[in-house]
């Protein structure tokens, strides 16, 4: 039947990417390429061990003014830290699996999170201010998903527990993987 | 090295999308579930022929506010419709090989587009209002890609051709993937 896809494969794709610094960021100019190859694109975990990201579409990185999309691998039992940010984010889960913690925005902390189980070929998305972590339960395999957000670049707030005070949170500007071409475009 | 995808696979999902009507949507309510399994949703071309579309996380399905996913898939041979939109928009490239077409927004028509090939695991995003097209250029095999958008849902406006001024590019509001959430929510 035109048009369906029938039973077939999601991706099927090959990323030959390379650990490179973050020192090699490509920041957005006039020769920003139009189509870009998401496997020549720096990836870094920025020295902090943990989540590595790749921005495929960002405001600082490529121009973009209302929305982003990252590439981001979580190893083996670990996770993104406890954190909020004032925009809406969805993830698509593209392989591993592991658990989405989500906390609440109307007490005056976190609190106890709920859990949810993802998986490959799962969506969720975050609602704005929701504080929430990201962990790969498995022992082995990487976790791996694309995500897209609003309001670029991103503010992060960031928890050291669940019961942390909302008020207490420290703020990230500009997030780590914007630094060097928010600092480059300053000093422009 | 921890964190850094090592020259492996982006992504090795397996799809089992039933083909089925638009009816069967599934729109935005105090049931719908946090994670969701994108194998299970709804796939359609909305009885158009081309291109076929499952809204990922949309504004009607899922009550995004400020961005929609979407996985699209567009037959051998065919295309999008010539068209623009007042949101910006990324293109991942899941599967498949073609060409996306931009076209002029500072002319009074979209006028002879510039051409650019897209092959899988590359990226683009199209800035607010310009037309644009995408065309699967092979014989064979699907062109599947991930899309995020901003400010949904969505208004297009459509042409019929390169030289047709934007003026006269017809708006199809709800587009026809949100035709039956959107009235679906009008009668409550």
């Amino acid at each position: 039947m035109g048009g369906i896809v029938e039973g077939g494969r999601l991706c099927f794709l090959f990323l030959a990417v390379v650990a490179v610094d973050a020192a090699f960021a490509q920041c957005f100019n006039k020769d920003t390429p139009f189509v870009r190859n998401i496997s020549n694109m720096p990836q870094s975990n920025f020295g902090r061990g943990g989540l590595s990201h790749i921005t495929v579409a960002g405001a600082l990185a490529h121009g973009m003014k209302e929305i982003e999309v990252w590439l981001q691998t979580v190893p083996a039992g670990t996770s993104t830290p406890i954190h909020r940010h004032a925009c809406e984010e969805t993830f698509v889960i593209l392989k591993g699996k592991g658990t989405v913690l989500l906390g609440s925005s109307s007490l005056k902390y976190p609190g106890t999170p709920a859990k949810f189980p993802i998986y490959p070929n799962s969506t969720f998305s975050i609602p704005v201010d929701d504080p929430h972590q990201v962990w790969n339960t498995d022992e082995n395999e990487d976790l791996q998903f694309l995500v897209a957000i609003s309001r670029p670049p991103i503010k992060v707030f960031m928890y050291d527990d669940w019961d942390m005070p909302h008020t207490a949170a420290k703020l990230k500007f500009p997030f780590f993987w914007d630094e060097e071409c928010f600092h480059a475009k300053d000093e422009l």
